[in-house]
């Protein structure tokens, strides 16, 4: 007994220490430093290493004001700060009970790379109510707060105006093509192009992180993804871009161009259209955002704009009488409604879903983040995918060696 | 510049109050806890997750001296504490330089596990020399020193006294069974069971931990492994356990039993036996620990009874006029040469190797842990394996509920 009540006295002396400490310390970090302060310890971590990468982990490219912190017996972690602010933002997944264990190694890699550290929340939506099993394993995963919800009837079934019939046909006519002749994927597209975001249980938060069934994350996530968002302005957030099968989509551009000439107010004149077009908006390029990974504010799905556009495309049926996805849809809207350099590409973020890599080809990046992936896998200059020609309309630099990662 | 050296005095300052906590904390912990410690990490950093497996979570079943730190603003794990002592240990990985994107998954699962946490060595060993493609990536992904060596050519080579007509006839006939016609198998086989120990970068190291390609760790390790295996005086622990091949082990228990009858002192009056055999040490009975997970104590292999019981072994050929594996070699000698207490099961670990698990059946270890694993695939209470027979011999108690996993 009196051995416990001498260690509670040590601890509580120790944690008088911290938080004075901390409090010290919090008043002298640089804003600019803020979310990338985690990458010393990226670097410091590896600071016995073999010189060979000794030299690339050493070169900090982020003005970080934990920089010093090598200084200190060890490091202090922005995420271990417990005056350290979460922004207003959660991880989102949209699963069946029998994805568990598909969707686990994505959970964890998600936990692993980015998550442990900022203990973020989870919502996972699904049309049934999720098991015993899924909510014991997931929250047993997941370092942030876990909230399990279903999916209102209303937004996961045919809407009236929509004639069965002729949804059938079209899913008969479709059979062919991946998801073609499936009512549930399209009931899924529908949802996150335009229900997702006003989930009760979404209602908390303000920015979201979509994570899928068997996707990975190659590399550390050194840095507040959801902070970066805010403090950068950035509204929209992808790692992988790429061309849209026609098929699914043939009367989509026509729909979206009626209601801009309908809505021209909402068409912002800053807008990404130079990316999803080739000629001024005449046609589509078939250029979307994949949105398996999506990191966004959903003011922009909130905003008058979208609601309109969304009720808009909705009316007109093609999620059924077409296969309208949603990440053509997310990806439109963000390029009309919002202004281009609100729409921002993740590089140093390596992500994996079959078939395609997002890996970063700069080898700093790769070695500094513990990236587990072969640059020549990267998809990202590859002719099918789209980034490439957002790097050209935004006028933006493209990494060294690009051009030996094309074609 | 005012605010740089600002900030340097205030990193100062914050440098003395740790210390100063860290040396104070030190004093009261308690040496039961100590390599449990890091478990109440685990429990907190959930603390935030839904009352369903919360209940569990916050079970620590060790007596840890860090279970206070909830009090804490936040925990400070052991591994942390700059005045932590790690174990006189090492991983090792013998690989090619072809293996390495087939190493890099299996290398991280055991970082972002365990050693991420501990930050111990890794010792890489090849044939030939590693290039610096594999040195780069391995050096990013590693928290410890990495250390890359090259194999002798005389411990990767047919030795002087084996006749080479003899061993390819070997191969030819064995060319149907997996690795039966393979020579760098046999090589393989022939390092790990007598001179991986004996190699210059392994001199300076007492325990070791050895990791191959395709293997991965499910469960979060919230203790120091080798800390563990040093206080509770093991020597040689193993996940999963199985039965042998016999065709390519034919004459090995006669040779053991040749070499024990000549050198009767190196068997432990404790030992084993029973669990490699089931008449007493009459015949084999092929159980064997699955060697692509070991940890192990060194001054096994190098004890007087294992030189000379290796070198009795390998004058008789068997690596290359059978294919004698480093699993039954080192399994026999573990049960015959120390007292079976020795041998460790790490139910806790969750362990891959295709295509089997180690994966606990016991519900609260696996949320404690994390585990990523389906009970349903664990392989330790099936028929082909050994480890029920481990529990038996040594008059363990099976966790509840095994009977369930057999078959």
């Amino acid at each position: 007994m009196a051995k416990v009540s001498d260690r509670i006295v040590r601890l509580a002396v120790f944690a008088v220490f911290i938080v004075g400490a901390i409090v010290f310390l919090s008043q002298s970090s640089s804003p600019a430093g803020k979310y990338t302060r985690q990458s010393t310890t990226g670097a410091s971590s590896s600071s016995s290493s073999s010189s060979s990468a000794q030299s690339v982990l050493d070169k900090d490219l982020a003005p970080s004001s934990l920089q010093s912190n090598s200084k200190l017996p060890f490091d202090i972690p922005d995420y271990l700060d417990p005056n350290y602010k979460r922004e207003n933002a959660t991880f989102i997944s949209l699963a069946r009970n029998e994805d568990l264990w598909e969707l686990v190694d994505a959970i964890r890699s998600v936990e692993d790379r980015f998550n442990s550290k900022y203990k973020y929340d989870w919502v996972f939506l699904n049309d049934q109510p999720f098991n015993e099993e899924f909510k014991t394993v997931m929250t047993s995963l997941i370092s942030g707060n876990v909230k399990y919800g279903v999916i209102p009837k209303k937004h996961w079934s045919l809407p009236p105006w929509i004639d069965e019939k002729k949804a059938a046909q079209t899913r008969e006519r479709m059979k062919n093509i991946i998801y073609g002749d499936s009512v549930s994927y399209r009931h899924m597209c529908r949802f996150e192009s335009g229900f997702f975001f006003q989930h009760e249980l979404m209602q908390d938060y303000k920015y979201y992180w979509r994570v899928e069934p068997s996707t990975k994350l190659h590399c550390d996530v050194n840095f507040d993804v959801f902070k970066f968002m805010r403090e950068e302005n950035k509204d929209y957030a992808f790692t992988i871009s790429i061309h849209e099968f026609e098929i699914t989509i043939e009367t989509l551009w026509e729909t979206t161009k009626e209601f801009i000439q309908q809505n021209p107010q909402y068409l912002d004149k800053n807008n990404f259209m130079d990316f999803i077009s080739n000629d001024g908006g005449e046609t589509y390029n078939l250029c979307h955002f994949w949105t398996n990974f999506e990191v966004a504010n959903m003011d922009l799905w909130r905003s008058e704009a979208y609601q309109k556009y969304f009720e808009y495309l909705d009316q007109a049926g093609g999620f059924f009488y077409e296969r309208w996805g949603d990440a053509p849809v997310h990806s439109i809207a963000a390029a009309l409604f919002i202004p281009k350099e609100r729409v921002h590409y993740f590089e140093e973020i390596g992500y994996y879903h079959g078939p395609y890599n997002n890996c970063p080809i700069d080898d700093e990046i790769r070695i500094k983040n513990k990236c587990m992936c072969k640059p020549k896998d990267d998809f990202t200059w590859q002719d099918y995918s789209c980034t490439r020609r957002y790097y050209d309309v935004l006028g933006l630099q493209k990494p060294l060696g690009w051009e030996q990662h094309t074609g």
